[in-house]
């Protein structure tokens, strides 16, 4: 059902100094950069195969990234994972009696699909599921 | 320098139930199993695209995984990079100043070699890298 690790994200307190570690020292590839009002972040994408690391820095303390980051610090935030029907994986999660967060699939970064399970589905991993919004070519 | 997400370390309460959810319900191939004694761990690795999720199981309390889940509860613990050859990543990582915790490569799961890199080289993510035993036929 999922089909690939789509991204790790991971809650940063400088977006610039994040990029550059990942960029500079990783040798990651900087691909997208955005930022997402209704989500409270904004965001960086570096290609690693064929996956990504997503930069998330709050735009402000009172967003769930900046909650989380003033509890837990700054580090590893969700994992999302690739999934070629958000709407069928959706359902058959539903089936399986895994608690949503989102029970519907709204709009993520760079055009996609996105949904998030509550952590509890996932032994406190909070767990996106993500349809890009085009095919990746890898 | 980092070619792929290798997997993403899970630290887990009950090994069974979280394999349980990843294989019959997120449809992802247990592919390997072993207990590391040396890490305090019992651990299985499944399948997940070119990635895998590495659940981590604590031997007893008294161990850094068993001290994660009493302070942070279970959830995300580490990323890990796929790296061809860890001992010339290990040298760039040090000649760019970041802070190792293992100065050389040990042995990991499944015959790999493995070193980690200190949580605040890497805006507080523990990240690990990993040179396969064994080329991965994707």
């Amino acid at each position: 059902m999922f089909g690939s690790i789509d991204h790790i994200g991971v809650a940063v307190v400088d977006l610039d100094d994040a990029i550059a570690v990942h960029r500079d020292t990783y040798g990651m590839r900087l691909a997208h950069r955005e930022t997402l009002p209704e989500q409270g972040v904004e965001a960086a994408l570096l290609d690693v195969g064929e996956s990504h690391v997503e930069l998330l820095a709050p735009l402000a303390g009172n967003t769930p990234v900046g909650r989380f980051v003033a509890k837990r610090g700054p580090g590893l935030h969700h994992v999302a994972y690739r999934v070629d029907d958000i709407a069928a994986v959706l359902d058959d999660l539903r089936a399986a009696g895994l608690r949503l967060i989102d029970e519907a699939p709204r709009v993520g970064i760079r055009g996609s699909q996105v949904a998030f399970l509550h952590p509890s589905a996932s032994g406190g991993v909070l767990t996106e599921i993500v349809q890009p919004a085009v095919v990746i070519h890898a």
